[in-house]
């Protein structure tokens, strides 16, 4: 039923994104009237008699809405019907139904959102969380870091991607009590061979493109990302501005038009739309809220090619071999309940 | 001493301030040896013997160093020998012994560290706290939007600048337990008529220029604003290596030079360079540690203009004006004591 846009921008994405993937079937879930005119061999509707709004609070959604499109898509992922599921809805929402339809994976106490961010060594920064858990222990931050690394090395496709704590310092001694704790455990799970921690980065490092993977808690890497977002668009408005001001800047737009629109294209965040939900007993992608046909389609490129490559099975693989230093850490955690419960009320990334 | 490149940068940045400030006069502070080629009408030599280096940890910076050029250079500020003090150095050490020499302004139990980040109105948000605190409680918050509203008063000759907390989202119901204690907090102060609160912001209005000052903790302050800095350096750096790229590349840049040449100008950090430690009482300002003349020059000015317009008494008057408030909310804050207390770790900032 798709975000701000509704199916207007979804089924030309699901178009566009059937033709270029052979082998792919989708699922339409939602209402039957505004589907009803989509067809297409390899795609099928699954009707739902409602639709989860923006701004429905997450009990709304969970509770009343029993019969959604979103909670309908959950339940085919759950139910073996389809190898994942994507939204453009309320993440809120999408996170609640599905925890509670799917399940956390053994092991992992909070899910998490991951996604990427452009580097500039020509790649992509995997980051989580992006504001599933507001308030971490450094436990919960030690299970995004392995469920980053299986994510990295199913996006890389190398076994050990490198993984860094987000952090406002380089040094050990830097950050709060939960961070330096998570630092602690990281470095356990190096020592142990299970994790290619490479230490603390900073802000700066996510756009260096330092390590594979960023692990942050969901406040602060909301924050960062929003900011970034922000920062880009600020200068693609500054640049066509100053470059549309009187005739002389518009030749040189038209001169400097290979590069520009290469630039446009790196800081394009729609290449990057399509968030993991990650922790889950079951595959579930997140796209942008206002996503056009181009950012929606990517999403559900980034679906396909997490199902196609077993996201799912590496992950638990990698949870499982990791489930002695995890379940030691859980078990010695010295504040891991003193912490406000906050995980349900997710944030509005993505919105 | 300055930073990473010593006087001899430092030296030139105070010539040229010199030069433009005909009312200025500069206490040069530090080592006799380097300082002694610089020779001016409106400056002079205050001997120390020692230098804090960029990797001292605090203690030894406090304790083990008193003779110390930034602690010699704070107290002038202390003892009204100067207006106020500048410095390129450890922003950990600068801010504990500021903290320790000049002490908090009543009502004040943690200073912050405030800087400006450039926004798409064409003017400038302040921040704060950007790494002084990594633990903050509501009430902290609170105490920071004071301190931030009276610089902003005093940078926009605004009497009531709009102040917003820095949220994931923009409903009160986001946020984690302190961010959403201190929405309540700030909005007190907003219906009492002591603060102009906008209400939540994200990550993005920093850059939009929703609110003239975003309130945060200083872990959050402190990510954002090098994730920022990261980015904005890969921009620049990609559009470098594409304009440099072949003959006609070359040629289009000529062409684009003068929107080019503006965005390099906006996208300056040197431009902001300065970042004002608040709610001491006496004038401090951190240079960035990389600073390079124009740069150093820039939080000369800054510095300048702060203690020229009165930013010290102004912020005492305000926080007198809100003192009932803030006593009123630290005797009911509820988990103030139970926070980690880390203040004294301050953070990496502008290293």
């Amino acid at each position: 039923m798709g975000g701000d846009h509704g199916p207007r921008v979804t089924l030309a994405a699901c178009r566009k994104f059937l033709d270029d993937h052979p082998d792919a079937q989708l699922l339409l879930v939602g209402l039957p009237e505004p589907l009803a005119g989509f067809s297409h061999a390899r795609a099928s509707l699954v009707p739902a008699s409602e639709v989860v709004l923006m701004d429905d609070p997450v009990e709304v959604a969970l509770r009343r809405k029993k019969d959604s499109s979103m909670r309908v898509a959950i339940q085919q992922v759950r139910d073996g019907e389809a190898a994942v599921a994507v939204s453009a809805g309320n993440t809120g929402a999408l996170m609640a139904i599905a925890r509670y339809l799917l399940k956390t994976l053994d092991g992992i106490e909070r899910p998490a959102i991951a996604t990427q961010m452009p580097n500039a060594r020509g790649g992509a920064t995997t980051v989580l969380d992006l504001g599933a858990n507001v308030d971490c222990t450094a436990e919960h931050l030690l299970q995004f870091a392995f469920m980053g690394a299986a994510l990295g090395s199913v996006l890389k496709g190398d076994d050990q991607p490198t993984v860094g704590l987000l952090n406002i310092g380089e040094e050990v001694i830097k950050g709060n009590e939960v961070i330096k704790r998570a630092g602690e455990l990281l470095r356990a799970a190096r020592d142990s061979g299970d994790l290619n921690f490479a230490g603390n980065v900073e802000g700066n490092d996510i756009f260096k493109g330092t390590v594979d993977i960023v692990v942050c808690d969901g406040f602060v890497g909301n924050v960062a990302l929003k900011a970034s977002e922000g920062l880009a668009s600020v200068i693609v408005g500054f640049l066509k501005e100053e470059f549309s001001r009187n005739v002389f800047t518009k030749m040189a737009a038209v001169c400097a038009y290979p590069v520009l629109s290469a630039l446009k294209r790196r800081m394009d965040y729609r290449r990057y739309n399509g968030a993991a939900l990650l922790g889950l007993r079951g595959l579930v992608f997140k796209s942008h809220g206002s996503a056009d046909e181009v950012a929606f389609e990517q999403a559900l490129v980034r679906a396909y090619d997490a199902a196609r490559n077993n996201l799912l099975q590496r992950l638990q693989e990698r949870i499982a071999h990791a489930a002695p230093l995890l379940a030691r850490q859980a078990a010695v955690a010295p504040a891991a309940s003193a912490l406000a419960p906050s995980a349900d009320i997710p944030a509005a990334l993505h919105r």
